[in-house]
């Protein structure tokens, strides 16, 4: 892996799922990745990352699941295994906290909101790889929740599309620390260009 | 997860990247993987998949990695990790035995040979899921290599897609045990709608 | 072209932009389709089709153009010419009567609603193929607004995507007569499996 | 339409199914688009075009489609009509002269040569998309054959997919004028981002 410089007009900071059910104390999910997330600092490298990109000119592209709705997947022939949980959790429910954004991570003006995924990938069935392309991004960033999941997918779909992809990996978090190991590890080393620290990341942005 | 049933007009047996570079004694990537495969019976796991699944009047896609040929991601602004590799190990070489179908695992007449994929997902910038469609595929079974690379992504595509989707958790390999572990304990069950043996599998097809 | 079968459970009608905006006397874009329309009796089609289907128990799908808000398209390097036309005209305006449905075409429980398309595709960077697959639809039958640019894009892209496509005749419009005979007599003799009145269309539905 | 520039390093050059049964004296489409190409002098600006982008450094890519072989569509469940068409005409068959290159149009060093696509779209199932995406491609230039057909499949798919589109009026044919006519006259207009003669876009091009 090379040394990677991060193109202002080309780079874009994908935040995955960042609702109250995933980030916030109360959340359906976040009791599940608490353990993962304090240990690594996830809430802190999530507002430090924003706040740089942000300083920095990146494009920030909200990435959210979709959210819960009575009646969603019962006439799907076969939803996911993550699909039929959240038809009995309800989790991130339209309408209702836990559906809504972590007060720290709504979108702001100019940023840019994908439609909503239904599986993992924040490119599948989505206008996210559209929204980039017209605006030149060429290089992603993607932070947010699970690490294994919905990060894991938006980033190998980014690479199949084309894009230079980077994980970081103490701003996302998972189940247990073994799907960490897996996500960073195992699996990350062969599709993603880049795997830091939010420190390593913050240092690698275009200055001033 | 719930028993699945598979229909044999709607279910394709997708072989995964069967080149003897991955799968014969010899092969560039073979001793890599070697260990594992040895371990759990690979080779033949995959021939009696084989027979039962053409036996049952299942349709079989051959999903092939993209053969290197010189030249090759050298105008690419940001080939993967594996890519990379692949340009200096030359891996899948078109016109060698390298890149050339493991003998038992030839295209037969009647299987879909796909267009070749340049990452890991079968699906993404190939025909497989036109080709798939075109023939009434509702469920899929994906075999081969490599577990956590190849495997999981075409499998994570296909569940995007939103195709009902097996793996087989002796039917691929991978470099290292917690690699499947990965594949089939803490990423799979997320998004795979079944994950078995192949013994379950043989017993779980539709009988004469 | 051979006579077509329409599968019950395997065929979705697509009803595209059925918004006021198109469709009722007052919308934006209305008096340009006006002529065409009424020269058919396209909302009579429309609603005709619209009792068959269900009668028939075919599934519906709502594919819906993007519904315009301020900032749209402001960030992005090249909109289309149509974007760029809905940047003066807010045609579809979210919140707005001009993009709410048509009162004869609203969404009735247990259709699809697609995720709105931005450009002309209802399959392009939505939910749609997905949705369609996750209930077996192997059949599409595209009606809606306007033969030439919507309906075409939308019809060219089922049948990429492994589609049989139906276009019916009568049951959309253009702005000029010459686009429809574009789209019926040129065009979708190329790409569409079958092309029907709407009279033949209901004649071919499945029965009782 | 404003006035376009075309970045060097931005822009490709797409040149669809440049084969002998579509380009040459005795190919089998040939004489069905004698009329219109020889009209406009097609292989003479296609001619000049290619020489012109070549030397202004520009991205060449050969978007072909599927060559055929024997068993081609006949285990697909709706082969598009041009689909049928090729299975009785043998057009671009695999290996015979009518599916090789035309002389002038063969691929050269450096030049991008897609996967064949089997419908109409240059983008459709194919690793095209992906190929221009690793090179910051943004601008595309899409010629060749046929004006209603692959062109325009191809030119709709790409502004779906975020770049900006130019169609050259004399750099493509058609069986009858009339589809010129609805190709640049009636549906370019709504998705392509500039639509120039050979001529024009030669003096657009980025000099010395």
């Amino acid at each position: 892996m090379t040394e990677t410089t991060y193109p202002r007009e080309g780079t874009a900071f994908l935040l995955v799922d960042p609702y109250n059910d995933f980030l916030s104390e109360g959340g359906k999910v976040f009791p599940l990745i608490k353990p993962v997330a304090d240990d690594i600092g996830l809430i802190d490298n999530l507002r430090r990352l924003d706040a740089a990109v942000r300083a920095a000119g990146i494009q920030v592209a909200i990435v959210p699941h979709h959210r819960w709705e009575p009646g969603d997947y019962e006439h799907w022939d076969h939803p996911s295994p993550s699909q039929r949980r959240i038809m009995q959790t309800h989790a991130f429910a339209r309408g209702e906290w836990g559906g809504d954004w972590h007060p720290d991570f709504a979108p702001k003006p100019g940023d840019i909101v994908a439609q909503e995924h239904w599986g993992q990938s924040g490119f599948a069935n989505t206008d996210l790889d559209m929204r980039l392309k017209q605006q030149g991004i060429t290089h992603v960033i993607v932070v947010g929740l699970l690490a294994n999941t919905c990060i894991e997918s938006t980033a190998r779909f980014a690479m199949e599309l084309g894009y230079h992809v980077t994980l970081v990996r103490d701003a996302t978090a998972a189940l247990k620390p073994e799907m960490m190991h897996a996500a960073h590890e195992l699996n990350g080393p062969t599709f993603a260009h880049a795997i830091l620290t939010t420190a390593e990341l913050i240092a690698a942005l275009p200055q001033g």
